[in-house]
């Protein structure tokens, strides 16, 4: 049986590069070669022990590759087509997903509904941190890269571009909106970007790091809020002349972003909310309004589907979003330990750490 | 200078009914005659002092009347119409009412957004538990009666109808809808009666009171859960098989009920509040989903303006919601201090009170 | 090879019972033996010639029955089972069902468009009007049937309830709201009860048929205008004293209909298009406002899938809509020739026929 | 009494520079001293007789300009503030204005609804081819030019640039679509303009003239299809793969453009339309997927008011649209009978005509 490497959740704050068999192909199934693939910040969640996955599977949920296997059922691909799946692979077939919610995908439950059940690679089935990987239902979930696309330049499809456009999709954000980002890491950035592209004229992001400031700039940021200079709450409501920001997202997980981003929005504003969080939340009475404030709080977990990884596709192709500053390093598989190793400490400025088996 | 009764807060504690001026009509405004009015949920959190207005305010604002006097500006009505007006009567020309927020009308921001700031009369202008009412913008906000419809059949449009309509329409429900209704008070049963008009199929109804489970049941509860006899969570996963609810109304303005709503959500639902809150909310962690459930929530104040009067005088005039039971008493304006003591302490199973001045 | 009989297009005015083998059940299909069926208005356009369907096929689109056999990769079913499946059977992979628009599913088309293309049984495959029929995409397409409905209950909600409900859907009925239906068929007594649901107040039906008039007061008409009394865009804007209607359900699919739907819609309202057209439409400049009476068509092929199907379930099981009077006559399918013949004709009342093996 | 110079419809062929005296000021109206204005397309309809106004109107409905007196009513506002105000100028009170449909408001009438009522300057009050105009309902009108903007820079806010963004508005342009724009006139370039900034990544223009090619493809088209240079339609659908386009927009009024663009839709796909037509339309049965692709048909007139205009001056004040190119011409308004001859016979490459008096 032919083997390969693969980065395994040992135990908690271990994930270490293993020997595993390369996987049967299931009918639905398709097998890709894994070309390139990165770390993400849930990623760093389930080393920590954060975020529980059984202990064995291989992490991972970010793949760019190319078509090594179809299943039997699997029509309209060809093997060695270059592909991209999402972070999240919905089956196409729940309730959940037939009702427009396919990343709450419920396998396995009769009513159709899991919550996060659309994320299954490096979660709850073997991840893409690998030489080869099993994307499920690969009718519903493989993308042909168009042609002329590096690895690299379609590398924050699956995850973090699809999550941090949905901020403003789903936040509505309209032409001539003020937007705020809380916390401009690799999503907050995406955040930007797509704030810009659903026609956001003021984008503030919030964030101290120079680097980060920098790129938000190049990607749609008019503005920047260093929180460390003074109150973030204060500075941009002095920047909206005291009306506050149509959408205000929140790209963090804590309880000070979410709770400021909910204190600068105006009446009837929508709070978008990326972050994983930790904790339980509060939300003040006073920035909530008491409830009359005819304000929204929406979450989002990172749309996936072949259509949607389609689109955001587009949007490298058609150079609408450049989104290539974001991949500060470049690691071996065979090195993925130091890589999270980096990643975990958040040193040398990264930001995506491209990975090559 | 003539003179008339009016109910006014004189302190905490004491809403007195006083001699006062009848009011000078401005070029956009309309003196309204009130035949009927009624006494609000917020009328005691006013009275209490736990929502904080003008010592010397008329409390009031739900109006039904008769044009008395129009302003100079004031066109397309007649002295002598019968009319209402919603609670919130925004001004048609702020910025917030021409972007689809008219409940948070900005008076005097340039900006144009004061959170509940649509929300005027007994607020920051004088109600109408008063024998005349001025109504402001009133091109904007009067909404004559239709013919046959009596008083108390239009009672509950200005204000509990419109709130608690809009916990569906902000909530989006669609036909086939399974919603649940967290306190089946005056509003939590207009919310009922909103979820049926939006074509939801399943409604559970959470309250313990067996008149208001019956009223529920008439407006289109097909469930109704006691939260005395069971974790009312529980109760709702198990008749709803362990899915969860499409759309959660909270329409009381607790923690407890707050939170039940949000864990009672399948995935991708749509929390709707009503509720004025008193304290800091908190938001648990696993009901959250962590952020990641693409869970909504959603606050609605009263939605105003001659529009959505028209549109709920439709529906009292058509029959598709009879809401005459909730007035469950009468009084006479004189003795308007009586029936604040009636409503304050709940007693005699009271819903509305219909005072005629 | 066991046996069945069905319905078969054998050429233009010849649709006869035939003798044919039960179908081999593929991985993803589902072997239904069929209880009941009916006949659709779209199969007397296949019967005529009309619409264009493969000689040999068998029609039907209606399916109600129990599984029979599941294919290898369908799960959560069991055979037994009561279901029903949509007339159109999306396969939940194609761009257009991630899309939000699986009733143009592209089977077989790279890009996944195909207009109607999800529309399969008795089109581009075998229907229904059949001992057994073989729905595709089973965990797609299948949706079990609640306790204690009967399939006369059922019957109308593969086709004609979707569809016709689908026109305030799509239409986006506001509670309110004034609608009229023209044509008030089986499809537009559909429509006016869609209508109902999604919250309209005065709802027209425009027909001159006395039970079917009478079927859609039953439904929730508020107004009846008969074509034959005098010009209904007359009529309808009397009634609507002038303002026209928020939205106008086209249900016929002919020029008159189609104008005069357009002529009394009000400015800024939606003409909701469920006809099937047989001739190119005319526009009239006047009743368009020449472009600028910010006025929208939209047109909508019944919506399928399991999700879609449960919703319909829940109406009738909630008892919100009691389409049972639609169906006015039984028929065996050893006698289906006499039920088209019955229906293409239109003779004795028929509305729908309940065809049972 | 002060006069002024104005230009005036006075019969079929003729618009004329005329001198009239300067109007009064009533309670809600704005005087605004005209300091740049243009000519529309519109305005040669008017001229030639082909869209009715009366006699002795003076046309123009484009103003910049700074505040010269305020009425009695009108809080907000300073005289000497610059400011612009729509082509469409809503009252904010009618039915129309307050069901989000406010270019349609109905002056006049009971119902609230007139075709086409939110135009009233140079329609069916005097416009603003003057030295002053009287704006309307001024609170809900006059929007502040942001500091540093010139009035050329501000000039299509008014009108092309509401309508030309509104086509992918009301087309509900998601991120990754394929948008086409039929005709690259003025309104077609600032659709153009406005598909971009709603986040279409394929941007296909139509024309034949190098210079509105030239100046689309600035303005974000990723194709141009010269309609000389073969069948647009055909052109369009190899292009895209034969799955046609997401969003087709009418930018011209004509039965070619508005076919061609039905044509080219995807299954599903909407055509947002926003010329101005003279004539009868057909709607081919095949382009029409004979009533059953669920294609949607939207027209839309420019939206007016404050906030609108507020908008779209951040879009111009953030760089997002830089649309100065289409201004190719100065006029001083002596002479505007020679701009029209030049605008109504499109000589000299002519798009839009800076007009100062």
């Amino acid at each position: 049986m032919p083997r390969m490497k693969a980065a395994v959740f040992v135990e908690k704050n271990r994930i270490v590069l293993e020997d595993r068999p390369i996987p049967d192909v299931g009918p639905t199934d398709a097998l890709i070669r894994v070309t390139t693939t990165t770390i993400c910040g849930t990623d760093i969640h389930i080393l920590k022990g954060q975020f529980p996955v059984a202990k064995g599977l291989i992490v991972g949920h970010e793949p760019v590759g190319v078509v090594e296997k179809l299943g039997s059922q699997v029509k309209g691909y060809r093997e060695g087509q270059r592909v991209i799946a999402g972070a999240i692979t919905p089956s196409g077939h729940s309730y959940a997903c037939l009702c427009g919610c396919s990343s709450q995908d419920g396998p396995g439950t009769q009513h159709g509904y899991t919550a996060m059940g659309g994320w299954k690679l490096g979660n709850t089935i073997d991840g893409c941190q690998a030489e080869y990987v099993l994307v499920p239902d690969a009718m519903v979930n493989l993308s042909p890269i168009p042609d002329g696309l590096t690895d690299d330049e379609v590398l924050m499809c699956p995850d973090i571009m699809s999550t941090g456009f949905s901020a403003s999709e789903r936040g509505k954000v309209r032409i001539g909106d003020t937007v705020v980002v809380f916390a401009l890491g690799p999503i907050g950035l995406c955040a930007v970007a797509g704030a810009r592209l659903k026609g956001a004229t003021t984008i503030i992001g919030v964030d101290t790091i120079p680097a980060r400031q920098a790129v938000a700039r190049k990607l749609g940021a008019s503005h920047i809020v260093d929180f460390k200079a003074g109150d973030p709450v204060q500075q941009i409501m002095e920047l909206t002349d005291g009306r506050g920001v149509d959408v205000a997202i929140e790209a963090l997980g804590t309880q000070s972003t979410f709770e400021s981003a909910l204190r600068v929005l105006r009446p009837g504003g929508t709070l978008s909310s990326l972050g994983v969080y930790s904790n339980d939340l509060k939300v003040p009475l006073d920035a909530f309004s008491a409830g009359l404030g005819d304000k929204t709080i929406v979450t989002t977990l990172c749309p996936g589907g072949k259509e949607r990884m389609r689109r955001l596709l587009e949007v490298v192709a058609s150079g609408r979003a450049d989104l290539k500053p974001l991949v500060t390093h470049h690691y071996k598989l065979d090195d993925i330990e130091a890589a999270y190793d980096l990643f975990a400490n958040q040193r040398d400025g990264v930001m995506k750490i491209s990975i090559t088996p």
